[in-house]
This record gives structure tokens, sequence and C-alpha cells, in this order.
């Protein structure tokens, strides 16, 4: 494309400080280095992880930064040592990278790599190095992606390459959403045919971990929210039974365990919320319940009584599904 | 036996309040009634578990009550409906029953049981029924068992019969600390082999958790204690490496970071402290570690920041070794 080799100058959100509406400015794009890959963004999601770097992490270090990491669009160009992608492909950003060589990458038991920002920069949520930057200064890219952005560059490790056909405006949401709260259920929880799950938050995580749920074959699938309005849609994907903490006076957990002779088979809590991570632990049944943080937060400690894990549960977390 | 069907008197030593000693008492040891077997304990081990409802638990309804879990003996005599036991047979008193009817026992995924006081009374960490009295009281029979006692009574779902030749003031270890630490690294953590592996506490159940570190085939075993006299006895175990945390300015899990390129596959805490709880977790390697609590504790939380899971660790608890 004409573009190619040259900075393009673009729109993007800029996050220029904490707890600060975005601003809409024209930023600077610079072209792929080596193994590096320059996508137009044609669409992206919003996920509560943008909105919990810019209201509740303050990250003091991470900042300013373009957020946005569920997005889908197109290759424009690549820089050299670019095999398996061209400019026209149709591809998902990946905020989790796969070199294919790490011991991680080829163990079966994870989908974490030694590269990427998830590797050690938790601190800023963020690589060290960006193609980004706006009025002279550098714009760190959120989770390496980078996706409120009308350009971005990645490296070829955190590019899929997906179906020319594929609809960007709906696939975006495999970026994030979709892949966390399946993969959860499928991949961390590994759900078992005929089980009891109860699903905490019915946002696009939390949808996507029922369809999980049915997807593996669970028998119940008990869907919890504070806004009823989500039922209807939860129904959709799988659901099977209702509960909205704020009808009972009880403890969410004693509610799920009276409907489950003793509480669930696993739970995922798809809220990013501590409070609700331990009730979701809590409502599993000893012996062999399994609890999942699906959603993100790290600026408090989840907690629970050590005898709800010696009683036989099991406490993981999933990160982009496992 | 001249005893049968009689109301036995014997000593033992009662516990008639938190935070006082044990006294040596005279007390009553009622007939074993339907499914229950008297049993003459012969020897008995001390575990944390006891002082810590001794000293720190104080669950205020869980006395009077005459401590003691880890111990061995001899039918004395049996109630109606025995029939796996008799007089004389050699037999290990369990803290866990296993009633093989319910959908706990039928499950491979756990010991847990719907009978016996680890059902629901983690209040008093004892059954409502006891069999023993003084002075006019009844004695709570701690975690069901109470083998600080010359003569106790059990249901037989919790009682297991041994070789005739075993040697009783040995095999009482296995009524508790053995089983536990061993199964911890085997049920619980299921240690892989070649994996790495870090014990916390090197007590007689962190020794047993290195021994079942060791049978799973663990490639390095680290030994973690502030007691370095526990050093040698933990290496006849199995033990390869050795590490005393006060020797070290550095967080402990930094120490093992560095030790063992990046963490440690499974950890296993057989201290009962939840700050040592969290230690072991934050040992583990992203991705895959997994984490154990086996030390009892449950005056205070456990916790950690939720990115310990999200990035792929495991937090397990066992429960007499799972």
């Amino acid at each position: 494309m004409a573009t190619a080799g040259k900075v393009i100058r673009c729109k993007a959100a800029v996050a220029w400080e904490p707890n600060k509406p975005l601003v809409i400015e024209e930023i600077e794009v610079a072209p792929p280095q080596a193994n590096e890959v320059r996508i137009k963004i044609v669409a992206t999601g919003v996920c509560h992880t943008d909105l919990y770097h810019l209201f509740e992490g303050m990250h003091k270090d991470g900042f300013p930064v373009v957020l946005g990491h569920e997005g889908a669009g197109i290759v424009e160009s690549v820089g050299p040592g670019v095999t398996e992608f061209q400019p026209g492909d149709k591809v998902i950003p990946l905020f989790i990278s796969q070199c294919r060589e790490c011991r991680f990458c080829k163990s079966p038991k994870t989908n974490q790599c030694v590269k990427g920002w998830a590797a050690d920069r938790y601190d800023v949520m963020a690589l060290e190095e960006t193609r980004l930057s706006c009025k002279g200064k550098k714009l760190l890219q959120f989770l390496g992606t980078s996706t409120f952005s009308e350009y971005t560059v990645l490296n070829q490790i955190a590019v899929a390459k997906i179906d020319p056909a594929a609809p960007l405006d709906k696939v975006c949401l495999l970026g994030c959403g979709v892949c966390t709260g399946f993969g959860a259920a499928v991949n961390t929880a590994k759900v078992e045919a005929g089980s009891t799950c109860a699903v905490f938050g019915l946002g696009a995580v939390g949808l996507a971990a029922v369809m999980g749920c049915k997807f593996a074959g669970a028998k119940r699938i008990i869907a919890v929210d504070i806004n009823p309005e989500k039922f209807e849609k939860a129904k959709v994907f799988g659901a099977t039974e209702f509960v909205n903490p704020k009808d009972h006076s009880r403890p969410i957990n004693q509610v799920l365990a009276e409907m489950t002779d003793g509480g669930v088979d696993y739970s995922l809590e798809c809220v990013g919320n501590v409070a609700v991570m331990r009730s979701a632990l809590e409502s599993c049944v000893k012996g062999w319940g399994v609890s999942v943080l699906v959603g993100w937060t790290d600026l408090h400690d989840f907690a629970a009584r050590p005898i709800q894990l010696i009683a036989g549960r099991t406490w993981k977390g999933t990160l982009f599904g496992g």
C-alpha cells in the first residue's frame, strides 16, 4: 500500500492520565519493524479492563496510553521477517502472544508466553516498546494492542489471521470477551457434562462463559447478576436458572447451596470484584467444586477462609481463556 | 472382653476450656452403640490441629473436649451391626469418615463424606454425639476421634483395620500427618515426575509431603523452614535443596523464583499460617503452578492478588490427604 514504510498519521483515543476522559488526537504510527505487523483497526469492543486501567488501576507508569484490546482489522503492511501475514489479511490482535518456542507455549497447560507485556509488565499493563506517539511523546500500547487507534503495530506472534469472510464488527469480540469467558469454562474450569455451574456477572465475558458451560454439556447453568435485564440474553446463550442477589437477604452462596444441595460444581466470576470472587468460591460444593477468576482486577486482595480450600475446593484463574 | 457392654472408666487428657492446660481425668466411656466400635488407644501423636483448637481456635462451643486424632489402638468391643471389626483387631481411628454410600464417597475426586464431623461441624470441630463424659458432663470428641483417651468410641465408617503386625506406636502417624502430607503431594497437587516442588514447613506433615513429592518422581524438592535443624531429616525423606527464609532479606517467593527460573511447579504449605499460604502460592510458576493448603488454620482469611491466579496458578487444599 502507499503508506507502507511511512509513518501513518491517524486518529486515536488517547488516555493522557488516569481518571480523565480519553482525548481524540492525531497520532503517529511508525512503520512495522522486524517481525511486526501494522494493522488498520476496523472495529473494537470496550472491555472492563480498559476502564479498569483508566479509572481504577492508576498504574502511574502506565500513561499516556492508547487503550483498547478487543479489536479486529486488516493488515496494512508488514516488517522484515514477517512470513505469515501480508497486506489485506483480516486479523485479530492478541493481548497474549504465542511465540511457539518458549516453555509456556510448548506446554499444553497454559496460554502464557515469555514474550509480550504479560511476561512481566503487569505494573504498566503494556510493553516497554511502542510504535505510537503523539506530540513527541511515546504512547504506551495497552496490553500490547491499542485498538482504540485507527492503526496499530504488533509483533506477529501476537496476531491471528482470520477468515477473509469474517465480519470484523462482530469477530472483534474474539479478541477478548468471547475467548475469555468461553475458555474459562472449557479450558480452565474444564466443566464436565451433566454438571451444575454458576456464572457471576452477565456482561460479554459472562455470556460467553454461559455459552462455554453449555458447550461443555452442563446440565444446570445458573446465571447470577444484580441487573435482571440481563437474564433474557443469558437464556439465549444457555442459562437455565436466574438469580438476582438483590432478591435475597441471605448471602448468595447460601441461596445457591440450597438450590443445588450443597453448592455448584463450577463457578465463574466474570465481574472483576474481589467480594464476588469470594462468593463464587463459597458457592461451590465442597470436595470438588472449582471456582475460576475470570474478571480482571488487581487493586485489592481476594480472600477466603482456608477451610474453603481445605474442604476440597479449587481456586483458579484465567487470562484470555487459558 | 470382660468390659464389653459396660461403661469403661479410664484416664483421658481433658480440655475443659480454651487456653488452659489439659487435665488428666478419670472419664467414662459408654459402650458402643449400633455400628460403633470401642477402641483401646495404644499410641497417639500430637498434631498442630490439636493445639490449634486448644490455643488458637477458641471455638467457644467446642469444649469441654478430648483432643487427639492421630492414634492407633485395638478394638475392645463392637456394637450391633458391626461386621467388619471384632475385638482384638488393630485399627486406626479416622477423622474423615467413609460411609461408601454418599455422593462424596462415590466420587473419585474427594475423600469427603456426608457423615462425620467434617460434614458441617467446622464450628466445633466435633460430632454432636459423644460417648465420653466426665463428672456428669459430656466431653466432645475432637474430630470425632479423641485419641488422648485410653478408650474411645467411633462409628465403624471412621475406623480402618490394619495389619496385625503393625507397630501401633509408629503407624499412629498414619492417622493424620503421614496421610495428610503424602496425600497432599500425590492426590491433591498431583505432583508430576520431573517437576520442581517446594515444601513449606518440615514437621511431620511437611516431611510426609517431601516423601510424597519424591514418590511422585519430583526432580527437585526444595525444603523451606525457619529451623535449619529440620533440614537433615528432610534430606532423609527426599528433599534436594534447603532454604531458610531467615537467611534472605528478600521475600521467599523471589528467592525460589531465582532458584527455579520463575517459580516451582508445586508448592505445599504445611504450616497452617495464612502468610505462608500466600508465599507458597506466589512461589509457584505462572501458567501451571499449583499450591496446596495442607496446614490447618481457620482463624484468618488467606489472601493474594487476583493476578496470581489469573496468570494461571491454581490454589487447592487438602484434608487428610484428599
